[in-house]
């Protein structure tokens, strides 16, 4: 422990340079009184008796007061709530990991319940000895853990036609990250044995769930024997049955949908299947009517999370935290800037820790805000080079007849009086 | 994405020659069945119908069949509830995330309920001009990301006189480990200004939380401005009720009464308060009837959370995976060994992932069981070079008389049957 100014954190000069800016005196420029200030309530009163004991919460809930910060789903959007999706609170959370209780759904027929002691998992095709696992079976295998981000490939979606959700949890709620513990999808594979598969370089794993739909997709060896796991544990406890228990597929920075739930069978292929999912479904169609083929992994995206629409400025002019997440399914995020106005100009954001390769960033602007108008953006970079792309870039290669795969630049207009409103930039 | 074997993972060879030496075939030494095994079902059935729609679980919930993973308390621990502590199920917990839902709590008078509107946050004492804080205005302040291990200093305390609590919920259950987003302490501090403060080097601050208990402590200056965080959020949402919604103290690698929750004021002093908390309560007293004095930090300490009593061994001979946690609150796990015979020969583990300064890191020792019983320990090191000591040589230097610090070794009988005992080892 050492006593002295830590070089990695914002000094208080540079904090109070932007709060004196205002013209306010630096201690009140946060909104912080001198005490006694007969603005504000003195000192937090102790509380007048006893609280809850150790026994009211065997488990426990979010407090009443944040009963907004929850999943929510749009009715409109599909048909019925058996094949739809829900969204995270993005926009009310902070820091990266997810809880599981928040964590965006997405189900093509519903959450189903199976029981561990029901659960048993094919390896089959290609393999020298075709294998049923139990679930204690699995639990005996060496495990791995690892902080992943899961995104639909349809998130952001409904922004290639102009922006018609307003807020971040909408527009980019689509997502969760999580630390995940499992086996890896190698191990499982060489227990049954690769031999009789021959040369892997052209082979594929054909993946399915237990639930009516099965969700079945084709995955590339190359990527099974990379860094798949098959993950009992997210954030150290069990799977949610939404999440799909008691075993998933974790596809590292690959879409979501590709995450199997309820895993059922893992068979080794000479080709790819060409289910339903992966053909009138999870496929872009371009502006000339072809489709793009195998759009799997997640292209680096960002939002700003804080302020936005359902996260508007309550306080004051002078300091104000940016904040929001950057991701890619391509690695570590590198670099995320922030523009105020449009894109015109931008600055370098902080993050709040170095990229994790195919895991949520946190990023902050510690700056001041006086009442102005704000174009405000994010625009995230990765250790491969690439550069978040704008809305008007990504239409201009891909059309607009696309659902999936929108990582363009998202835009929020904050008003004068703090509120925000997504809308598009020419 | 390379396509090759990766070097830092267990290789088939290896965990397959741990199967193999049981004399089963390696493929049936994890369980699994080749496909057709009349022993156990075919494959996993489809669901026969949809499941629960995105709108079911608002705020998920863990699945019916894990009700059993929660917090529990002891009744004859503590004469009620309010000032009282429950446990976190590590036994049945993977990764190193703590759900905040199954985060242990520890009152003193209970866990009270607090608005964000009403909460005030009050600097004062020996700085340029006292402050009070809106939530709204902590919000305003830059803001840091970490996870870090919260400990109760009474964490397997009673373990001094002996083998008392079976299982490693309530040997080893108060600590949790989560994602902290919050304001730095030193933030708060400068902003109030420390220039009447003088020299820091002999300064303190003393922190107090709005609960009936106060739970008034005093922390040296330099801890206050090394890493302390005034921290609002946990796994990126609001801190939980019962962990001091809306507002905590995280004081990284030191005893959890130390983070105050609820926290409503912080008062720098040019000495320490010696409050009741400090002087009455968490002291360790010795053999010879004085009282070490300030004992704050938490020493290098480990369990195996599997096997042990609530996580006996239910699977045949064969593959084992034994698996647990360790900390340090002086820095990072640098190792952890694990022993079969009471610590006569030591193995070492694979971390999960290295080490992380005063955060969980979960171990793995992927092994071989053939019925026989054992004697395991575990024993961890920390980058300061500090090894965790057996219970004897911690009796020796502390007495019986002790009921904090306790970072002992602990031993968990396994017996033929694959049941699991806390038992001591001469």
């Amino acid at each position: 422990m050492t006593f002295g100014f830590k070089g990695n954190k914002p000094s208080r000069r540079q904090f109070l340079s932007g709060a004196a800016a205002v013209g306010a005196g630096a201690l009140t420029a946060t909104g912080a009184k001198a005490a006694g200030d007969p603005l504000i309530t003195q000192v937090q009163d102790w509380a007048s008796g006893t609280g809850d004991g150790v026994d009211a919460t065997p488990y426990g809930l979010p407090i009443e007061f944040e009963s907004d910060v929850r999943r929510r789903n749009v009715e409109w959007l599909t048909a019925d709530t058996i094949s739809s999706i829900n969204f995270t609170p993005i926009h009310a959370l902070d820091g990266t990991i997810t809880p599981q209780g928040c964590a965006f759904e997405r189900h093509h027929s519903g959450a189903i319940e199976l029981k561990k002691s029901d659960y048993r998992l094919m390896i089959n095709g290609l393999v020298d000895t075709p294998l049923v696992f139990t679930y204690a079976d699995l639990e005996r295998f060496p495990r791995e853990n690892r902080v992943y981000f899961c995104e639909c490939a349809a998130n952001t979606g409904m922004e290639w036609a102009g922006s018609q959700l307003n807020g971040a949890q909408f527009t980019h709620g689509m997502i969760h990250n999580m630390e995940y513990s499992g086996v890896t999808l190698r191990t499982l594979l060489e227990e049954a044995g690769l031999n009789a598969a021959g040369d892997l370089k052209d082979k594929w794993v054909y993946v399915e769930g237990a639930d009516a739909s099965s969700n079945g997709r084709s995955i590339p060896m190359e990527k099974a024997l990379d860094d798949c796991l098959v993950a009992f544990k997210a954030n150290g406890e069990a799977l949610r049955k939404e999440h799909g228990y008691p075993v998933r597929l974790v596809v590292p920075g690959w879409e979501g949908n590709m995450w199997v739930k309820w895993l059922r069978r893992i068979e080794v292929t000479d080709q790819a299947i060409e289910s339903r999912e992966e053909t009138s479904k999870y496929t872009d169609t371009l502006a000339d009517g072809t489709s793009r083929k195998w759009t799997w992994e997640m292209d680096a995206k960002s939002v700003v999370t804080s302020p936005s629409p359902q996260a508007p400025i309550r306080h004051g002019h002078g300091p104000l935290v940016i904040t929001g997440l950057a991701w890619s399914g391509r690695g570590a995020i590198t670099r995320v800037d922030v523009s105020k106005d449009g894109g015109k100009t931008w600055e370098t954001a902080r993050l709040a820790a170095p990229g994790e390769k195919m895991a949520l960033t946190r990023f902050y602007l510690d700056t001041t805000w006086n009442g102005e108008e704000m174009l405000l953006q994010s625009r995230a970079m990765d250790e491969t080079g690439y550069v978040q792309p704008t809305k008007n870039e990504l239409r201009e290669v891909r059309g607009l007849n696309s659902i999936y795969h929108n990582n363009c630049i998202q835009t929020w207009w904050i008003k004068e009086d703090g509120e925000a409103e997504n809308v598009e930039v020419s």
